[in-house]
């Protein structure tokens, strides 16, 4: 059941005077449920409340929060309405609900698992006696940074929002998380607020671990990012969003660690070999890749740098064939819709040629890609900024140099894609070194779409990729935006956190004075 | 031999018209050299060049790296116009610069371990069969974040300068580094300079892999902090020189990486058994970590927190008479120096009680502890800021509630010292919490200076201690603030680094689905 109140941990409130409701993208039309926006007073509970759960958080041993992290799993899998409220509010259908809810629940067990192995610790025991002979003993362990406030996405409702990946990191770290909910849909996120809750009561979690704040405004968001209690924050969305937030961040009296992830152009390069022999393979799944559910992924390929060759005029009619015969998708609200449409005719007119589906259905987007030169590329900076949607580029370049030219030009991406023969290897060497100092993740012979959610992934990138390029938004290591070191000197043994007490009691992987204990003696003897 | 140019990699450069020479702050006289203040013009060779180094130097091999590092150290060693150097531009004696030099080159020779043993690589490899029978593979390392610029600190020429330790980490890390000189000691800096070049030339290092600019004004820093080339700074010093780099930072098109550490009042809590029982001990050990070296150490204790108890007038003043004892010491140079006297006379009048050793010789600062009580302290904002040099302030408690109140009101720390007997732990363990939540660092029973170069060591903490408080500027793991995450999707062997090949070719620790392997067995068999 919705309320459309605020959670300020367990407390519901909504005694602001602006309310807003969702929308159903595919119709058009309000949603019943009516969101109170936050107000000021509401922020400042749900932060303070926070600051005050974050020590008694952060004292739960591992397995309580383990625990807690699959607990949030299991509600969300229960929760009956989830799906009906999803599909309403983002237009998505119920084939990607499903895909989503189980990689958010997944991405929750994974971090629940991933802590109760204790790398993330990062244990480090020092001893040594000084020139004068005095024992000297220095430990070293991580910890949560404090409070954390997450943003909900707009195309993942599940996975990178509520529950998402921003929160689970946190919730691993031991930081209590205030979310500030989608407005595009908020219901989705009230009905995971409850699962939380619901998860925080049965395994005892401290009142404030958790709060949800809605807003259709952006003061809101501001407000939280400024608060001083508030010490980092997860952001998933659009470069202006992000950079807003990010500014806001570092310009407080105490600037505090900040990231987003805020898009990318995702570029795709294909060797002239690779369009020959896999012309209408690749063709139809880059066009998948750019239309499926309506291009709204930040792993989008937004362009696609050919090498000329005989074959590319054939290539691209084939791409462009393919982009024409995908269906139109309802896209997530009115507003992503209209900035796509404005945008992507806009591009069009630039370009010399273009595949277009025109949107037959209410809120759906169209399908099109524009055809460029390498140096309609290099000349239009337009081109160079994300278009959220079912769009992209393709820019067909005379020679190799010309595609070194438009990477060089290239900002920050999350992804870099580059198909070739193993033959070709060689001759695109350099091409690879020059993508990846861009890019935080390379694919090869593959799409950018498809964010798996592995310990090797790196879901984030040099700027404006990411906020900073040393960190991944997906992924267990993720948790580490929100750990900071501690070191103890000389500490007695019942004053040390239990992963660095003389006996390694938690059994976990320890540095001392510089080599790793063996991980398998510690599992099966505590070292 | 000193020649005042700046080192553009290997050539020798001074273009410019503005010159300024370093001081011997013992005798106010100028020494012989005149340093050239870089131009934009050096600057922007500089910095291309080390864009241009960065992906021959990251595609060097670990060893070779290693390698380098040691040669640093070696060739810092054998540099025997060094000691002389390093006494007349800081007025500290030679005493310190053996420790010091000592320090610098372990420090070099524990990165050139560390890396070799393969944990910063982060290897991560994810092989599994996806829903659709596709077989996914994902890999994950870690590599330089590109060029980084470091800025001398004034009170460690050699430990936190030219080849101080974020200099190490930047190379350790495979990011060709360029040096911003400090003002007060380019003659210091020059010959580490020329040291690094000797070690670079004999290890076959790419040109540009360092710079060394020199600058008296803010410029050059300024400068180097906003080029594109530049991806990330490690800086040492005062809180207004870090924020204002920090700030430009963030400001960029690209905002970058930027670590400082900005100095700390390190805290010192006594209880009332400490008090008591070790009065004489304590009074003499707190009294020479106050003044050694004139205070100029970020670590050194600047606010000691005392619970009043019968002994508190005792043991006050007999740290009082052991200031007093203390020998003046020549301070770094006439601004910090000056700087030093106003603050602390301008203190001294706001407390009720003061001891002070006037300073006597030339360039010496006056050793001064300042008594004042919990509402003083709390009413006073400057007594909130760190004072560097020989000074201190005592705030006596009239009870705990007090001492909690003050902590609560402290910004970050780069420290946080609690000294209790074993019998009192239970009574102060909120105290513990509290000082842990703003500290990078725990000290029982013992003096916060003396930042040992362990992996275990955190210098760093909450703001304004350092601008980031995920990271350390001390330690193996401070090559951290200069690396970050690619991943390499279904990539051939070929195209993977070493790290990543399906044969564990450099026998380093890798997560292979999720698990650890066993790092012993690594060492032995190779996988």
């Amino acid at each position: 059941m919705l309320t459309g109140k605020n959670y300020i941990g367990l407390n519901l409130s909504g005694t602001g005077n602006t309310t807003f409701q969702s929308i159903n993208p595919a119709t058009g039309e309000s949603l019943p449920t009516v969101f109170f926006e936050a107000t000021q007073d509401e922020v400042d509970q749900a932060c303070v409340l926070a600051e005050r759960a974050f020590p008694i958080f952060q004292s739960t041993s591992i397995r309580e929060r383990a625990n807690f992290l699959v607990a949030i799993a299991e509600e969300i899998d229960v929760s009956l309405e989830l799906e009906e409220m999803y599909c309403l509010e983002s237009g998505l259908d119920t084939t990607r609900f499903r895909v989503e809810r189980l990689r958010t629940t997944n991405q929750l067990r994974s971090f629940s698992a991933h802590i109760q192995k204790g790398y993330w610790l990062e244990a480090s025991i020092d001893t040594s006696q000084s020139n004068n002979g005095i024992q000297q003993d220095l430990r070293r362990c991580m910890e949560g940074v404090g409070p954390v406030v997450v943003f909900g996405a707009s195309n993942f409702p599940l996975a990178y929002s509520t529950a998402g990946g921003d929160t689970a990191s946190a919730f691993a770290a031991g930081c209590p998380v205030i979310v500030k909910s989608h407005p595009m849909h908020p219901g989705t996120g009230e009905l995971v607020v409850q699962a939380i809750i619901r998860a925080a009561k049965r395994t005892n979690m401290p009142e404030g671990v958790f709060s949800n704040l809605n807003s259709l405004s952006f003061t809101t968001g501001q407000k939280l990012v400024q608060h001083p209690s508030v010490k980092a924050v997860g952001f998933t969305g659009s470069y202006s969003g992000g950079k807003a937030l990010f500014d806001l961040s570092t310009r407080r009296d105490e600037p505090i660690p900040f990231f987003a992830e805020m898009g990318s152009l995702n570029p795709v390069f294909l060797s002239q070999k690779s369009q020959t022999l896999r012309s209408e393979e690749l063709s139809k799944k880059l066009a998948i890749s750019i239309t499926n559910d309506a291009g709204q992924f930040c792993t989008k390929p937004g362009l696609i740098f050919i090498e000329a060759c005989m074959n590319s005029e054939e290539f691209i009619n084939s791409l462009g064939e393919h982009i024409i015969a995908m269906a139109n998708t309802t896209m997530l609200g009115a507003g992503i819709l209209n900035n796509f449409q404005r945008t992507s005719s806009d591009l069009v007119k630039l370009g010399a040629e273009a595949f277009v589906r025109e949107s037959t259905g209410k809120g759906q987007g169209t399908n099109t890609l524009l055809v460029v030169n390498g140096n309609d590329f290099l000349s239009n900076p337009q081109m160079h900024e994300e278009v959220f949607g079912p769009f992209s580029i393709v820019i067909l370049c005379s020679e190799i140099g010309m595609i070194h030219k438009c990477v060089r030009s290239l900002k920050g991406q999350l992804t870099g894609t580059i198909h070739c023969e193993k033959e070709e290897i060689e001759k695109y060497k350099s091409l690879f070194e020059l993508v990846r100092q861009k890019s935080g993740r390379m694919i090869y012979n593959g799409v950018p779409t498809g964010v798996r959610v592995y310990g090797s992934m790196t879901h984030g990138g040099p700027f404006p990729a990411s906020t900073d390029p040393r960190f991944t938004a997906v992924g267990v290591d993720a948790m580490r935006r929100f750990l900071r070191p501690v070191s103890f000197q000389n500490f007695p043994d019942i004053l040390l956190p239990d992963c660095l007490k003389d006996k390694n009691i938690l059994w976990v992987p320890r540095r001392i004075n510089g080599e790793m204990n063996n991980y398998l003696d510690v599992q099966k003897n505590g070292e």
